[in-house]
Formats: C-alpha cells, structure tokens, sequence
C-alpha cells in the first residue's frame, strides 16, 4: 500500500496532473496517490524545494515522491531519485531536492536512465508523464533503486536554505508565501520559540515585530505578528488581512530576529 | 473501507491538504479520502456550514466528515467531534457544524481533548493537522467516540438556517454563492416545488421572478430564473450569464417568495 | 479494481465534484477515483471533446470516463454511454465524446435511460451527480453496457478535429490553451515531426515560426517556438513567457504549415 505524492506546477486547469495518474495506475493500481500541491510559482524550483522539504515528513517512511517545477523542460538536463530519510524522491536535478539533500545524513541519487521505466513513446516536452510517472510506478512495485541508472555524488545544490546565525542575530529570508499571504521564513521556529518577546526584536522590511505571538488569533485583526508557523519555521502574518500586506514584504525579503537581554 | 471528507478554506496552492492527508494515511492506510471543497471562502463558517450540510448525505452512512474554515485558529475554541445521522463530523467549535446540529434529530457532541489522538508535537497554527486529521483517523479505526474528550451539550451555533414562512410568504436570503454565480438560498425546494408559476412571485433585490423553472437551460442566455436547485434549496441564476449579475444579488441579499392565489 | 476518471467544468470551489464522488463511493466503494480536470471552460463542449480525447489512452483498459460540460443542463437532451477503445465514456449527448467516437474503428453508443440506475430523487440540474455518477458506479461493479438503455448510432458530433492536409500544407487551428499560454493545435505532431526547420514554415497570425523545435528550452526566453507536445499534436508556446502572447493568438486562431523543399 506505497503512498506516491505529486508535487508540480502544472495546475488543476488541464489534464496534465490526471494523465499522469492513469500513467501511475495503469502499472501499479494499488497504489495510493496523494497531490501535494500543483499550483506551485511555475518555473522556481526554490519554492517547489521548500515546500516538498516542509511537507514529506508528515507522510510515513517508504512513499515516493514525484515533484516537478521545471525550467528545462527538455533540455539536457537529467532525472534524479534520491533515497533520504526512508522516503524515495523523484525530480529533474535542478535543485529541486537540494533541501532534502543538505539536511540528510545520508542520502542516495541516481540518474533515472534505465529505458526500460520507460512509457513506450517519450515525448520531450512531458517528461513527468512519460518517463518520471512510469519510474514512480515501478519503485512502488519493488524495482531495486540501484538499477534505475547510474549513481550520482552531485546533485545540483540550490543556495542553502539555513538562515545566517550571529551571536544575537539571526538573518534570514522570506522563502515562500502561502495562499493566506502569510509570508514564511527560512528560521527554524527552535530559534526563537522559547524567547519571552520582550528579548526577541523582528525586523522585515520597515517593520518592526516584537517576539512571537502563539496564535494569528492573539493579534487584532489587521496587526502584522510572527509566529511559530505550521511548517516549523517562523512566520510572518497579518491576522485576517491578506490584501494589506506591504509590497515590499514578498519572497526574498530579508528576515532579521535580533536578541536583546 | 471508511471514507474520510476534507472541507477547508486551505486552498490548492499549498500542500496544508497534502499533509493531512498524510497525517491520515499514516495512521490508516486503507482509508478513501474525497476532497469536498478547500476553496471556501476563507475565514467564514456560515458558508461552510450550509457546504457541508448540503453534501454530506450524498455519502454512505459511517463516513467521516472533518471540516476547517476557522477564524480562531490558535485561540481557545475547542474542536467538537458530532455524531449525527450516522455520520461522524469533526470540526473547530464556531458553528460549522451548526445547521447539521439544527436538522439532526438526535446528536452527541464531544470537545477533542484526549491527548493521545493528537501529532507527536503540536502546532498552535496547524491544529487541523495535528489534532483533527489524527482524530479522524483514530476514528475510521475504531477509536471509541466516547473517549475523545469530554462529552459537550451546547455546540457553537449560528443563526438558523431556516427562513421565515408566514401564510404567503416565504423570507429568506442568499447563502451561498457558487463558482457559476449561481445564489443558492436557505429556502427548501420542497415549499415552492408544486407551486404553478402563476401562484408564485420571487423577488431578490430589485428584480422579480415569476414561478420556478424546470430547468436552466429553459431561460433565453442572459435571464433570471429561479429553480429548485440540486442541493435542494431554491437557486437564482442567469441562464449562462454569470458575469451579468447585478452587484446587490450577492450573499446575504434577501429572498421573498410570495404565493397568490 | 476499476478507474473512473472525471471531466466537469464544476471546479474545485464547490462541492459538485465530491458529492459525485460521495454518490460512486457509495455504490461502490472500491473504485479509484481520478480527477482529470474540473476547471474546463464552462459551457464549450469542444475543448473538453478535446482534453479527454487527449487522455483517456493513458488510461489502462476498461477505464471509466465521466464527461460533463453542458451548456444544455436540464433540457431534453440525452445522456450517452459509448464504449469505444475498450474503455467506456458517460457524457450529455452534445459532442463531447465527438472526437472519440470519429477516431475508433468501431463503437458502441446507448443512451441512458435505464431507472434503475437512477439516484432515488433526481433533480433536473444536477444529472452530473444524479444519473452520471450511479451509472459509472453501476457500471464499475459489472452492470451490463447494453441494459443501460436503448442503443442509438448517431450521438451528435463536433466538427471534425482533423486538419485540413493539402500536397504541401496543412491547415488546422488552436484548439486548446492551456494553463501556460501554451496553443494545442488539432495537428497532429506526426505530420510534422520528422521533416528539418529547413523544409517547414509554421504560420499563426502574423507571426511565422521555422521548424519544430525539440523542447521549450531549446529556445530564448520569450521566442516564439512550435514543439511537437506532449499531447501528441503540434503546441505553439513562447518559452518562459506565458503573458506577453498577443491577444490574436488564440482558441480558434488558424495555424498553417507550409512545407517548402
């Protein structure tokens, strides 16, 4: 009963994500499929990272998952499965994966390049269908990892995810913006959950924060906060006022927690 | 082979469904997850309550409905678990579940307290993941109803569901709007049903509509018609012509039925 | 273990889609559910007639496709069932299964009719969930194909989806855009796919486009480029730059090639 998630950008629109699936069942029907979520930014594999990152521990060990958001579609570019933390990864080796793969003690990558995982007719422009579904599909029905191609040491590496840490001093970054806008950083919410918010100062963009709230609820409605977020990270939010949100506070914008004594 | 359901205002664009689910299916493997809806508006319970008061007969007795549109999160509103017509419904205490606690002919209700239901670690900002999403698996196992907490006699309730029926007329309003622009009412098809349409006068806003139709397409494109609509409630819509719709028919706007004779 | 695919135009905002699920998983539940696109336009049967077209092959045999997308909901026309291809098709008799009926070899249409195949209370806006999803359940557990109702040898058709191929052109059009701009003609890529950008001149609108390139990558960011698509006919994209396609540059737009020695 292998649970296989899909994480893209190709939307809920067209029929790409269902295509996909009758892929997927077609070889396995057993299999369960879960969508992590296919309305991620197209073409920033850096969001798509965070978010598989955050989200496949909740799942229990043995799933596969599949995620694709990719601006090579068809270039040269190769196919990687990766074995971390006893889940399996499949993703185009863009950096996709690079999160996973820097917090793992040990991992495994594999180029995907055994034709035999193959759909029958690959086409270049879909290759999540035609050559990464049919592979997902094949390692839920046992296919030993270490034929799917040849082993890789590199896999391509975004920038770090970790925040800088200083004595006092945490520099981080605004890495995702959830559907709420509620706008989550690359600090491990272990960094400042214990803190009392009179020694805890957040600075992002021109304002000012002071500690971490322990709900959205505790603010009034319309007052910016931070709290220990869902996903382990802190996170910044407006209490029920997406639209109001400055624009100058969006993916990339610094993060600064200065401790005070 | 239990069904569990999924209502929330998490949206598709983040993976907060995809780990409930994986928080589920971690817990039980052989459970059938239907998404009802994850785009309610965010933040109001009411139209999630008639959602999911509209829905959840369409599915077999012994299902599990957990549903999350809560603009409490994190405060210190309870999350109750009902057991109503054979179904099981687990939600934060706002009145979600309101209209199927109006309706029921008999119900019990528990606070979700037990300890040993919830995530290894809790989140403040993700209870639907850390407490709901367990409790709803425990329960498709088996877990007694009776020990997920205290027992609770007085549920949150909003304004009825119910319109006001005098002897010739029928006041009710606007409860839900669909993607189609279609405005659903509060008013059973079953008060004006059998009514010929020249016994019958529905105004909404400054517009008057005489009797219901059979059907949509039995309008020329562009004209308002009332039906008896398929979640069983009297609906106002343009045939094809969503975008035509006057600004003051919206949620809330009243519906007056008046019978001549 | 039976697949059953769905189509509508209903969305994901509602909970149209997940009351049809709840009515399947009633009647059986153990049917694989796939969503293959619910966000069509609504009311255009010929891009849906389209979408599915496109996926059901990706199916394993003996799937099971609900179409819906009817502009004519409640009106006096019929329901079909088409078994074509080994797989079977539920959809309102408007053409939607057009495309599939002109391609097989052979196939069998019934209308249905049969009530007992019917949800105890149908209502006349809802036959998507009332009489389609009971039949596919029905169906999945073994009902017999021509007990549905009485068989009928000419559902209504589309226009053809074929191009029009002259000695040293091809004449076809766009018929689908999806989600990132990309324009689906009806050519299929076979057509074009083994001839050099030497001999192939591609137009659309005022704009001319040499060859078929390999992949969307294989051009400059922004450059128009025709690819042979993952859907199996020829896609006219811009690479990376979804926005800045002009406005002339759609649904319907004619796409010649021209094929020059």
């Amino acid at each position: 009963l292998t649970i296989i998630t899909l994480t893209t950008d190709f939307g809920w629109r067209d029929n790409f994500v269902g295509v996909m699936k009758g892929v997927i069942l077609g070889l396995n029907p057993r299999v369960t499929l879960v969508d992590l979520s296919h309305e991620l930014p197209p073409h920033d594999p850096a969001q798509a990272a965070f978010s598989l990152y955050a989200a496949y521990h909740f799942f229990p060990e043995g799933t596969i998952h599949l995620a694709v958001v990719d601006p090579g579609v068809g270039s040269d570019r190769s196919i990687i499965i990766v074995k971390a933390f006893a889940h399996l990864f499949i993703a185009p080796d863009n950096g996709l994966l690079s999160y996973i793969i820097d917090q793992a003690p040990i991992f495994k990558a594999y180029r995907l390049e055994n034709p035999a995982l193959a759909l029958g007719r690959v086409s270049r422009t879909f290759q999540a269908r035609d050559l990464m579904a049919p592979a997902a599909a094949h390692l839920s029905l046992g296919f030993p990892l270490e034929k799917v191609g040849p082993e890789t040491a590199n896999p391509v590496r975004l920038p770090p995810l970790h925040p800088e840490t200083h004595e006092n001093k945490v520099i981080g970054r605004v890495v995702y913006v959830d559907r709420f806008g509620n706008l989550i950083t690359n600090i491990p919410a272990d960094l400042a959950a214990d803190r009392p918010a009179a020694q805890m100062v957040i600075r992002i963009g021109a304002e000012t924060i002071n500690g971490l709230s322990s709900a959205y609820a505790s603010a009034r409605p319309g007052e910016l906060l931070a709290v220990a977020g869902g996903s382990g990270f802190v996170e910044i939010a407006r209490n029920r006022a997406r639209a109001e949100r400055p624009p100058d506070l969006t993916l990339g914008t610094p993060v600064v927690i200065l401790f005070v004594d």
